[in-house]
Formats: structure tokens, C-alpha cells, sequence
């Protein structure tokens, strides 16, 4: 086979809005920055990329003031050839690596007026830690005495959405905007189409005013997308809703024993009953892990971010029962140094704290 | 060790409300029907039975027309010996057998206007599937074509719950109901108190009465549950809330690469727009499943009776990107005679149907 | 389906030599004891049978005085409805269990004059260890600190041979024991066909003793066998030579991460080479681990016959660089009450001990 | 932790011989060519290195004329800082990578009469797979229709022996040459110290003729290494025999019921039967796979080419009832691009062929 074709290098050291072969808006008009040939496997650096405004040191205040109009930069789009719309796309992701010098990543708790989370109403502040890479493993200086594979999230990958998609994209998520502001809801709930910042990448001025004008952002991930040949019809997708997946044979292995599970139900913190709402029993899951290894001498924040970076397994475990959804996530035991065990009597560690940053 | 001792057995052949060792209402007054000592080995019959209204038979009839008021009869309750309040009470569940004479089980979709579902505004019509079981395998005249191992559930567990614990239950379930009367629903959100078919097992009268007016039904899961000695302090557990569980090391393994992994994000089927509702994501990763299968000839009520038993794996994908939840679920491709891969083409296959009862 | 139907039931009180549904030779004249149809599932009792000489006791007495010609009784032969010669017969194993009165097992240490085993150079004397099953778990009084999922082998399972077959089995193993004989091996290297206590089913006296005279015992394995139709040729197996098979997807997991390796090379324990001789190599594998586990207070008896029981696995893990056969056994460390991790010391336990008889 | 130092670099294109960083041979007097610190984490580039002799094209005639005098070459040694005899060292393999710029690997079957190898009786010839990798995969231009995660083997590791160790392996390796060669052996059965292209690394002139007249060989492994402080003692591990390992959390995982066992017993091709030997029953193990690939149209060396590659999984399964040692062979059956499941039926496959060369 030869080396691999690197389909797309990013410089680093440069502000993303000045590389043309990166844009930060889903819009049909964006110009291809290349073309990926049928079966063929290319490298492609940056797929989903923060735009260097986190660093690898001891303060949060990064995470506090992030511009949140210079994130979620993509690379691409690439032209693919062949593709017609109804196909489906069938990407086999062969590997995800660091740069070779600079060996490391973050997890972040971003302040409740600035991104916020899903944790925001008990945890408002920002917080950080950096996660350093050691062959397949990682650390972090910020939460000792954890250590586990650092398989890397592949980020955001999409297909280029029609102009029909991202008119009903734009619709909905304004639909949303508007009711919830008619109720009453003070917090932010989508962002629609915003021009600060947007970046289209190669495209000319009339395009890149468009794109800025109607793109939706990069993130949230949204369900339309495609392409096998007549793929939506083959496959039964209605619309081309949802990609579906298949993961690798490779994955970190725990055995079931050795992972220790969290119920959540769904009445919240405050003893409120929802009627079947797994987005409320998942947060009483992670409140549960965040109770449950306090004992050790973690603090909240700590906790919070390895669950944002650590190889848990989230469950729906029942919506049937009303009112009560349940939720699971199992916690692999042997990411830690210490036992675990709920069997085992907790000594409190005596360890370093990460970086919380206040407004 | 010798033979173990059977706690509890149940009379299948018997009406549940005529056997004092078995009660429908969790209420902290039903008397005990036996004492289980500390690192006790015992087998208990019929954890949670569905009292025999439904048949091995190849009409939906029986679960279209089934008495709510009396399923989910629960054997016990047991004195746990030595334990109190505050402690958590360390369950391990060693083995879960059919009754060796009725090795069959169900999967079934209640009408909507009796008992309803999860996926009732689409699928509102009663269905059954008849799961036979040889050895540790289980297949369904009603779903051919597929093959597992069948697992059994152990079905509902819990403590008796103080009386503190009940009053809660049923002012936190009340207010939900109020609130969405208030709001215009007309479905039901919860099920309140209610004497008809309350069982108290062995209750005297006035016991009874108290119990049939007081007591929560055995379904649904609720979080506050106990007992290690002195365990909620021990271990974290804020109140009591939500059992923490480790599988056994033995189940089913298919590896990642045989699993077919569908994505639904909180955009519902109307095209309407949710803020990171799982619930509304998860409905939609359950659709996307169904109309994959359609492609083989399964008709939608099989497949959503299949993914009620089949070893499948619900996993929460992502509530951080505002507005869209993630969720997926994965199935086992092995558990098909057929071969589903999405690059493999489907043939439509000539098969049998499930019951299905409509009023 | 209905209730699977019982092909054939033993009677543990009776002496296996008395039950016409028993044999304990392999030869194609022993008579069907029944017939087996395309696709049926059976129940069957007793696949490998020690006819009852161990007994449930703190005494290795039984198997020191073991009467082996009285050992493996098969159930059996069962005619397959349509098989030919040149079949391939496929079974699907779905379960096996204890018998409910009867819920424990064994492993024994074979006295060095009176049957023998892997490591009777080292270990010449006669020792058990009783294994109780509780739900899928079991545990030994004679090992104490240990506990696993009590998954329980099937046996010795097997096709009757045809005569010629037999005849190459008889003329192979008589080959050997003249080889050795002429070497000055004074061990038993091989078991030539025996009339004392043959056992030929419901066989008439002069076949009875037809197969006393020629038959093979029931153990060891041996590779000939078969039936799919057509299966050998379809399948490639040259001489029907070696069964293939697939495990169930339910097995014990413990995670790579939780498996102790223990490497053997052939170089025997008086340190003399031997060339790529992979016995030799896993008997160094089995003595490392004897080694490890001593220092937790178990003696070697006791570490000899948890590693004839324990989900251990034992691998060929290179025979290409001469001289060295390399093997490893993983041991599952989640077995263990107490953390046998190399990183944490080892406390010696003040345990009970397993029954050793010597001669 | 920032980015990790390269304890070791090594230059692919210059003759081993000429890079005082390698050596070739076991021996107390190869000077350390740097040191190592205690719980630091390096680069070492090149373990075990073929010296560049075998090439990414098409034919096996490099294998068939590799020098086996120049292959093997190995990094180091390095000093251990603070290690003394009798210790145990532990160390972690964080991750083993090919290089940037030569993403390729061989599987190679050596002549009979120079190297030789496992099957070697029945497939003389030289023969060579590349194996290209991907991301995590690998594929083969030469066994087309294969495809798996290439997990690279970290190649040789070991401790630099004690005069005293080295001693005891020459003697015992050349007691075995000495008894063979009396018993009329004409194949070569281990590999004495040899002058010829012996590489001490960095050594004086008279050390490297020390080097070069007593060192041992860089293959076989051997079982004596250490170093924890006093780890041998605390470890249980009588003379230092033999490594122990825990392997990581990440490795494929194909799911037991997708991995297809082939049997093995001790009885020969030829039909000899031998007494408990795994070596022969392994050989037989790979027979056995030989002959059902083929019906695929893959040829005897591409199947033997693939065994020595591809994930398997070899296992001793039985080495208790004489005279038949039993090992097994898993399959995984998903690295395939056809089904080869034994139910399905078999398609010959018209493909290339893999390099062979004969003398």
C-alpha cells in the first residue's frame, strides 16, 4: 500500500480563521478544500479542533474566558468522489493519534454563563484538567491516582447538509428558542446562526457572508446525514435520519466484575418526580459517582471531569415503569490506583487539587 | 454447604391474592413471611410475577385485556437478620432459573389505553411474543430467525420502605400528577395509591386496609433503597438514594465488532426540536432499529418486542451539546440466522407474524 | 417448544455396571440405547460418569483406593436418526447443570501408582478438594478464599467408531507402549483394551465380550470423529481427523487487565533442556504458579487441584526458536478473596487444608 | 509530564554491526549504552530488529538467503538505575508502534536448512507475507481477504544474564546438542555461541572476542529473568524462574462465539501416537486449520504465513488422560471478508499468492 496520502495538514501555531482548509459552520456552499478517492485511506490532521485556546497549564481562567465563537473548528470539507445525495457514506476510522509534540488533552467544566454543562446548576464554575498521554495511557496531574487507556475521541464528522437540511435545522432549533423563551426559560437553550467568527473556509466574500448568515455551528451533532450507493433506501434510513456505527474490535476490556454501577432515577436533586426523563436520571447517576468517591479525597470538580474523560459506560437501563426512567453508569474499577470496592473501608487521599477558576 | 434452602415457594396454579407469601404494595406494614440470615444461601420462587394472566398461546389477547391491579406480585417480605435503618443491605443474586416445567417466558406490548409503552403514540395495539427456552439459549415462534442467550431478569427487588420513605414517594408521584393535569395531559404520568387487588399478603384486616390505602405499587423502580452496616454513611449514599450493583463476571459477549450501533438525537418524529431530552433521543435510536429490520420482513411489532428481550445495549452518547441528547443502542448481530450487516443486501424474508390485538 | 424431552436418566445409586443405558468402552457393537432425531433437543443425565467412588468427605482415601476400571461411564450410544459414515455430526451443547440433590463436584490428585497425572513426578500422592456449587458460583471448604463462576464441562462427548477406526486407535497406542517398554519406561504410558469391568451396555454376553476384547477405554479423547452430511469432505477434514467447535457466547469475563501470566519454557525443573517440547514447558507453568500462591499460606496440593478447576488459561505462546517451547497460564486474580497482585505484599492466611492420602 | 525522551534511536539504513547501540548476543560484558531511571518513561526505537535484510516486494528469496547470523539484533543494554541481583524489574510496555515512514511488516516461513520452523517436515520452503498496516489494522497484499488489528509484538525483552546464567544455558543447550546428536539427530536443535557476526555493542576489542566466544544467542527467550527490590524473594520465584505479566486493557475482542477451535491431539500426521506431547498436538491444532482454509482457496503456505500473524488464540486444553495431550487453536472468523462459518459453504477464492522459494 505504500504510505499513507495526509489528505489535510493544520498548523497549530496559526489562528484557525486564517486556514482556509478549516471552516466552523455546517453550510452547503463551503467550498471543498480536496477530494477523497473511493477506498482510499489518507490521513487528515485536526478533525475537530478548539482553536488553541486551552493550555497545558494550572489555571481554569483558559476554560473561563473561552471565546466560544472559536471553537469547533472542522477540517475539510473534502469532495468525495462519486457521492451523490440519498448515497450513504461508509467511513471506517483506522486510528486517532496525539501530535507526536504535543502529547496531551483536556477536559473542561465550562462556567454556566459561558457554555455551561450538564452539571451547571450544582457545578457553575469553570474547571480544567490536563490529560498527558504515555503510550496508550493517560494521566493527569489534576486527578491522581487514575490512569487509563486514552483512546481519542475522533471529535465531530458530518456530511455537508443540503439546503433543504439546514433550512430545517434553522427552523427547529428557532422553534425551540422561541417557546422556551415564551415560557420563560432565561437560560440558553440553541445557538442559531451567528455571525461572529464565522469561519467558511475558502470561500469568497457573497459565500462566506451566506455561510456566516445561515451555517448552523459545528456543534451540536445532528441526525441527518448519509452515503453506500442509494444507501438511504438500502439501509431503511426515512430521511437519512441518524448514522449508524460499528466500533472496533479493539477497546479497553474491564470484565463486568470489575465495574461498579450507579442508578439513577428520574426525580432530581431536589426531590422533584419527572415523568420518565432519562436526561434527569443520568445527572442523579453522576451525582452518585460524584458522592461516592468524594470518600476518597476527590473533590467534585475533579470527579466531574474525569466523567467527562474517563472510559465509563452510560446505560439507559429502563423506560417503562412510569413515572420512573432509570439510568446506569458503570465505573471501571481498576482506572484506579487505589481500591474501590465498596467493600473495601475509603481512606481519604491526601492529593493535589485541579484548577477552578470563579467569576 | 449442602442443598440450599428454599425460602419461599409459589403456587403457580393458585390465585397470587390467596398466597400470604406474596404482596403488591410496597408499604413498610406488610408483615414479614420469613427470616433470612446474615451470608444465608436461599432460593426464592417468583420474584416478581406477573400473577398467570398471560398464557402460552398465539393471541395478544390476554396482555390486550390483562388486570393492571393485579401483576407485579412480589415474594416476601424477609427480616433480614440484624439489620437496621442506615444500613445497605448486600444482595448477590447467584442464579436466576424458569420454573423447570414452564421453561417459557413473554415480551409484550400493552395497548395503549391499558398499560401502554414506550413507543405507544406510534405502536398503540397489543402484542406478544412467546420466548421458549432450551438450556441457557431462548428463541420465539413469534420472532423467528433469532437466537440468544436468555438471561433472565430477576425482576423487582427492594427494602421495604420506611414510612418517611413511602409519604415521599407519594407526595413527589402526586404532584407530578397534579402538574400535568394542570397542563392539559390526559395520560396517565403515575400510579397513585389504590385499594382495588391490593395484596398486603398475610396482613391482618385493619393492617391490610392501611396498606391497600397507603402502599406504592411494586412497580415502578423507586431510588431510596439500603443495608453494609451503617452503609449509607459509609458509602457516600446521600439519604439512601439508588442501589450501586456489579454484574456477575458470566454473560453474553459478542464482541464490539458484532455489534450494529444506531444513534437517535432528541429530535423527536414530528420533526420537532427537544433540549437534550434522552428520553425523545432514545425513542428515535428504537425507530431507526425498526426500520432497519423492516428491511428482512419483520413487521414493527416484532421488532419492538424483540428489543424488549434481546440482550441489545442502550448507552447515552452525549448530553453536552446543547440542543441535541445522543443516545444509541447496540445489536448483537449474532443473535440473527441472517446475515445483517448494513453491506451485506437484504432479502425480505417469508416469515410468521407476532399476536397482535387491537380494541 | 414445550418441555424438552429426557432421553435418558440415570440412577447414581445403582452401580453404573448394572444400567444397560451405560458403557464404558468405545466399539462400534455397543447397542443404541435409544435414537436421537434431526434437531431435537434432549435432556440427557450423566455424559461422563465416575460411577460413584468419590464421596463428599475430608478424605482423599477414595481417591487414593480408586477402582479406575470403574470410571467414566458414558451415556449412551445414541442412534442419529439419518447419519451416515462421512457425516458430520453437529451438537449443540445449551447447558449443563448438577444435579439438584446433588449440587457440588470434585477435583482430584491421582496417587502416582494408581492412575496419576500431570505433575505426579512432583506431586506423587493422592489429594481432593470438594467444589460446591451455589447458583452459577462454586466454592471448596478445601480451598478456602476462592470462588468462581462453577461452570460445569460436559465431559467426554464422542462418535462410536467404526471397526477400522478402532483398530488403528488399538494399533497406535500398542505401538507406544512397545516403544516405551523397550526404552525401560517403567510408567504407564498407555491403557490397551481390558475385559475387567468393561462395561458394553445392553450388549449380549458374546458381544459384551467382543468389546471387552477390543474395545477402547472412554478416556483419553481421541481425534477421530464426525458427522454435517457429507461434513468431512465439505469441511476439509482429512480423515474426519479432530473435532471443530464454536463456544457459546456466555462465558466468564475478567478483563485482560485482571489475568496474571505465568510463563514456562522447556527447560524442566532439574534443569535440563528439552527441545520445543511445549509439555514440558506448561508443567514449568503450572510449578511457577504453585510458587506465587504458596506465599499466601495455600500448600501445593491445594494450589495443584484449584488449577484443575479454576477458569485458568493455559496457552502455547511460542514454539519457533529453538530450543525453547514457550507456554503461559493466565490465572484470573478476581478469583482470589484477597489481592494477589505482584505490587501488594502477601500476607500468609491461616487456612484449612485439602485432604492428601499417601500410600 | 511533556514530551517523552528517547532513551534510544536507531538508523534503519546503516548495518546493525555498525551501531554500537545494538547487540546480538546475552552476555554480562555488552557495556550499557545508557542508563534508565527508576518509574521513567522512554522511547526506544528498534527492540528486536531483522537488520534489515527482508524487503517489501514479491518474492521469498530474501527469506530463503537471510543471513540468520545478522537478524535479531536488539537495543541496549541499558543500566537500571539502583538495580542489584535478585531484584525483579517491572516494566510497562505503554505502547509499541511501527515507523512513520515504514508502516509494513513481514510474516516469514524459513527453508528448512536455514531456520527452519514449526511445520517445517511438511512445508520446507521459504515463503513471505507484507502485511501493511492502517491505522490499527493490517492487511496483506499476499493473503488477500484477511484484515485485523495489528497489534505489533514488542519482540525479545530480557535482563543481561549473570556470568553464572549464562554458563548454566550453554551448558544445558549444548547437554541437549550432545544427547541428539548421539541419538542420531541431523537437524539442528539449538544454536551454540557462534564468533560469526557477533555484535557486543559498543565493547572493546577483547571484550567482544569475550562477547563473541560465550555469549548466547538473542533468541530463544529463556526463562531466568528479573528485578522489584528483592522481588524474587517477595515473588516466590525459586532461581528467578521465568517472567510474569499482566497484559493490558485494550487487545481485540472478536466475542467467544465468533472464534472457530480446532482441535489437537498427540498423534502425528503419520499416525504415530506419542505419549502427552503438546508439541505434536499443536501441530496438529495447525494442520487442522490448513485444511479447512484451503477449501477457500488460500494455499498450505498462505494459511501457514497467516497462523503466524494473525490474532489466534492457542490453547492447551487437556494434558491429563494418557497418552493425548489435547490443544486447541481459536480462529477469530470476523478477520475474514467471507463468511467461513462451517455451516455456510465454502466459495474458492481465485486470488494471488504469497511468495514462495524453494532451493
Amino acid at each position: 500500500m505504500g504510505i499513507v496520502r495526509t489528505a489535510l495538514k493544520v498548523d497549530v501555531n496559526t489562528p484557525a480563521a486564517k486556514q482556509p482548509y478549516l471552516h466552523n459552520r455546517w453550510h452547503p456552499d463551503v467550498p471543498f478544500c480536496g477530494t477523497i478517492h473511493n477506498n482510499e485511506t489518507v490521513k487528515i490532521e485536526c478533525l475537530d479542533w478548539t482553536g488553541g485556546q486551552i493550555g497545558n497549564n494550572d489555571s481554569a481562567d483558559d476554560v473561563l474566558n473561552v471565546d466560544l465563537t472559536k471553537v469547533h473548528y472542522l477540517s475539510g470539507p473534502f469532495e468525495i468522489e462519486g457521492a451523490e445525495p440519498g448515497d450513504v457514506l461508509c467511513v471506517e476510522i483506522q486510528d486517532v493519534q496525539p501530535f507526536e509534540d504535543q502529547p496531551w488533552g483536556f477536559s473542561g467544566v465550562f462556567h454556566k454563563e459561558n457554555g455551561g454543562g450538564f452539571l451547571d446548576e450544582i457545578y457553575p464554575h469553570a474547571a480544567k484538567a490536563i490529560w498527558d498521554f504515555e503510550g496508550i495511557h493517560c494521566t493527569s496531574r489534576h486527578i491522581p491516582g487514575v490512569k487509563f487507556a486514552g483512546l481519542i475521541h475522533p471529535g465531530i464528522l458530518g456530511c455537508a447538509p443540503s439546503a433543504e437540511i439546514l433550512a430545517e435545522w434553522n427552523r427547529r432549533e428557532a422553534e425551540l428558542i422561541s417557546e422556551k423563551a415564551a415560557g420563560g426559560t432565561t437560560r440558553t437553550v440553541a445557538n442559531p446562526p451567528l455571525t461572529t467568527n464565522a469561519h467558511a473556509g475558502a470561500a469568497d466574500e457573497a459565500t462566506a457572508a451566506k455561510v456566516a448568515a445561515e451555517g448552523a455551528r459545528t456543534v451540536p451533532g445532528r441526525p441527518e446525514h448519509g452515503v453506500m450507493k442509494d444507501g438511504q433506501k438500502q439501509l431503511g434510513m426515512v430521511n437519512g435520519k441518524s448514522p449508524i456505527f460499528i466500533p472496533g474490535p479493539v477497546q479497553p476490556q474491564f470484565g463486568p466484575g470489575r465495574m461498579l454501577y450507579f442508578e439513577g432515577f428520574s426525580v432530581d436533586e431536589n426531590g422533584k418526580q419527572h415523568f420518565l426523563d432519562a436526561t434527569v436520571a443520568y445527572r442523579q447517576s453522576c451525582l452518585r459517582i460524584i458522592e461516592y468517591l468524594r470518600r476518597y479525597g476527590y473533590d467534585d470538580y475533579q470527579i466531574y471531569l474525569l466523567l467527562s474523560a474517563a472510559p465509563v459506560e452510560g446505560h439507559i437501563a429502563g423506560i417503562v415503569d412510569i413515572p420512573n426512567a432509570c439510568t446506569t453508569i458503570g465505573l471501571p474499577m481498576d482506572i484506579f490506583d487505589i481500591d474501590i470496592r465498596p467493600e473495601t473501608p475509603a481512606t481519604k487521599l491526601d492529593i493535589a487539587r485541579a484548577p477552578v477558576s470563579t467569576k
